[in-house]
């Protein structure tokens, strides 16, 4: 999304089959976004509410289908991205019902929904759009390594694998920096990161000779605007499908430092199950010695997600351990704040 | 390209602004293309021909146009990648003249010149096709991370930065395989490998996200082919603005041995030359560090190119030198032979 974009004021989320577990797109609007939340569609759990999975963010029910919702909605955005999964008949339902109730499609899906000529119609008879997250514009650029001459600050959170807390990390530091009167801007480079702030463009689906470019002109537009830039990393350095997404972000962006996002329970690769997550130590080494011949940066802190710890007492040993290994402060920024990061960076 | 192609018998090559240093594809094509080369066209250099400068490549001469080549031609071949460049007027001429005479056009530019709509009806009206080297299919895969499992001996050409022989030494390995009577076959994944082999997927033009995929696929179809496998490397695992093709490529493959190709005159990053090139001691490192938890692999031989020295004596002492550096034997394919590697590798 070239233009940021705001998709209404309240808005229903479709979770099927990825609800609670799944739904990083939905959890990451109901933590960050700034929308009202009026229902989450999941047929398998009907009936509860989003506060007993997500105690500590806005509550909204959870229904069956479009059909149950009768309260007024903007959009419905697609709040979930299974693997190789696409949409399958429950998906269309929803999401011609809610076409014909004239709310807009907001989806980061890889297919494209608009494209769909059922949709597609649609969404031109009941004045809807379909905002399409993942779609990269046209022009895209090749990186001509420039983006670490900018005025900014940039920072690039970097992680050891997908769906580790990067998004998180990324958003809970703007914020605080923000609280703190720091002119923080957040650059999204993925489906949830743009449903959130409604602009970005999706590393993953530029074509791998525009990545490092792509994220080159994001860096160069957010910092035009703020003094401290945060991007949102994507994937890992080294991972079986998706270290190129990774490796653009670190060239293309030319970040004055990394925050390394990690998870303290995560022993193999996020659905790549059969390859074991290496030593974290090795990331710092990777991390920092392949940026350097283009532009010389450090992991400055750390982001441990602890949500599979149960005790505070030993996340926080998991906390301090892994700034140990990884030589700087590190904190889970959700459980105990982002500060200690935020001291490094702002 | 999905199903291998033949782009007829005679071609003319197309070499405007880039003749002769900067004809990657028309030199890749000439030197191990199966095709009757029937004349170069670049107006600069019109009158003379091709074996001045390049004496070891089957002679063709240079030609002002398509309209003094009167020859029957079968395809007319874009030979020349401009960077940041396009198609320009004199370009569209010449394409325009080889489609009304019937010529396919092929072409791996990223510009979709069958999406041009000029071009698009003279292919129509004179039964020409339109050949995009560079359009991936749309059924991109995610890798599965299973490249590793094939019989074959699979090798992968990496680099130092872009421009520096990767493709050569492929072709150079697959040919001088062939003659010791290794059923070998090479995995293009550039514009010029695709040229010359018919087949391939350019890495750079497929989506972040499913590059390490099309790798993975194309190393298991010619994995079902071929004895030894020898896939073209693209870019460098430290560079500006590309070296998402080239991580994408290593961890795709999940090759059991890799080629470094470097150039012994090199300094800087080839079009970016305020980046000065690392040590090749670290690229060692860096290819054989990140490969390993998905798939250890080993820089089992060099290939220096040594066209930039004149002198054998000193061209040898490079290749030693090289070799001391990379720890591992080395040759400059071209100029001393490729056995030195295909020892190491069939």
């Amino acid at each position: 999304m070239d233009t940021t974009t705001r998709f209404g004021e309240r808005m229903a989320i479709l979770a099927h089959d990825g609800y609670p577990d799944d739904g990083k797109t939905m959890e990451g609007v109901m933590r960050y976004g700034d929308y009202e939340v009026v229902a989450v569609l999941d047929y398998e759990h009907a009936g509860s509410e989003t506060r007993e999975h997500f105690p500590d963010l806005p509550n909204a029910p959870v229904r069956a289908s479009m059909d149950d919702v009768s309260e007024p909605v903007d959009a419905l955005l697609i709040g979930v991205a299974p693997v190789g999964g696409g949409v399958d008949e429950r998906w269309r339902e929803d999401i011609g019902m809610a076409l014909a109730r004239g709310c807009d499609l907001v989806s980061g899906m890889h297919e494209q929904l608009s494209e769909d000529s059922e949709f597609a119609a649609l969404a031109a008879e009941n004045g809807a759009t379909i905002y399409e997250l993942r779609e990269p514009p046209s022009d895209l650029p090749v990186a001509a390594g420039i983006a670490g001459e900018v005025d900014a600050t940039v920072v690039l959170t970097v992680g050891t694998d997908c769906a580790i807390g990067k998004m998180t990390t990324t958003m809970t530091l703007v914020e605080a920096a923000r609280d703190r009167g720091v002119d923080a801007g957040a650059v999204a480079t993925g489906q949830t990161g743009i449903a959130i702030t409604g602009h970005g463009i999706a590393i993953d689906r530029v074509q791998a000779d525009f990545a490092a470019g792509v994220a080159e002109r994001l860096v160069l537009e957010a910092a035009e605007d703020h003094d401290l830039v945060v991007v949102e990393g994507q994937a890992s350095i080294v991972h079986p499908a998706f270290a190129a997404d990774t490796i653009a972000l670190l060239h293309g962006t030319m970040p004055d430092s990394l925050v390394l996002c990690h998870d303290a329970t995560r022993d193999t690769y996020h659905n790549f199950e059969s390859f074991e997550l290496p030593p974290v130590e090795r990331y710092v080494n990777w991390y920092t010695s392949l940026a350097e011949p283009i532009n010389p940066t450090e992991i400055v802190a750390g982001a441990l997600n602890t949500s599979g710890i149960e005790d505070d007492t030993t996340a926080r040993d998991a906390v301090d351990e892994y700034a140990d290994r990884i030589g700087a402060p590190a904190t889970d920024v959700i459980r105990f704040g982002p500060d200690v990061v935020l001291d490094e960076i702002a």
